[in-house]
């Protein structure tokens, strides 16, 4: 997971922020994330994907469009990542769409 | 850190992804990042922030206008806080800004 190598704005981004239940055990979620974010890389229009977590979690991926966005929030597999969130992952969460308007960088020498 | 509560859409986000320098202590960097949100929340405009690291960083902070973000990029403190980013902290960066067009969010019962 590192920093995603978007092209130049205007581009889409969904913002993520959840917070897990309190769980014995991984749930399951770990296995399901690692596929959604896998399927979400083989639609169109995806651009790439950024994710951290500590008590709150934060996944933004990148899209070309708001169509692209749509696509991928009725894709069969996601709709039942959704049920499932809902049902045993997620307390809460929040979904953001947004459209990047402009973004700058920086890296180190020898980075 | 939790789901921060905006308002209805439209407002602004700021997503900023950073890569850490490989350091062998904190080099108060979580000091910095504290007293920076701590500064951040006292500005005009200010909505909210929701952050995580892992061996990426998100924090996405949440502003009325582009405007308000424009200032909060050149309070002093914040200026100074950007140089000892890139010069001591982060091998790499990226701020994206960015126009929430919409939000949903999801509660589970009780929480």
């Amino acid at each position: 997971m590192t920093i995603a190598a978007t092209p130049a704005a205007p581009y889409y981004a969904v913002i993520f922020t959840s917070l897990r239940r309190h769980s014995p055990d991984d749930d399951g979620y770990g296995a399901m994330a690692d596929a959604m974010q896998a399927l979400a890389a083989r639609q169109p229009g995806y651009l790439g994907v950024e994710s951290a977590r500590e008590e709150t979690g934060i996944t933004v991926s990148y899209w070309a469009s708001l169509e692209a966005i749509a696509a991928w929030k009725q894709v069969g597999e996601h709709l039942i990542a959704q049920q499932m969130g809902r049902r045993d992952w997620y307390l809460a969460y929040k979904t953001r769409i947004c459209k990047v308007e402009r973004d700058y960088g920086f890296e180190a020498d020898g980075a």
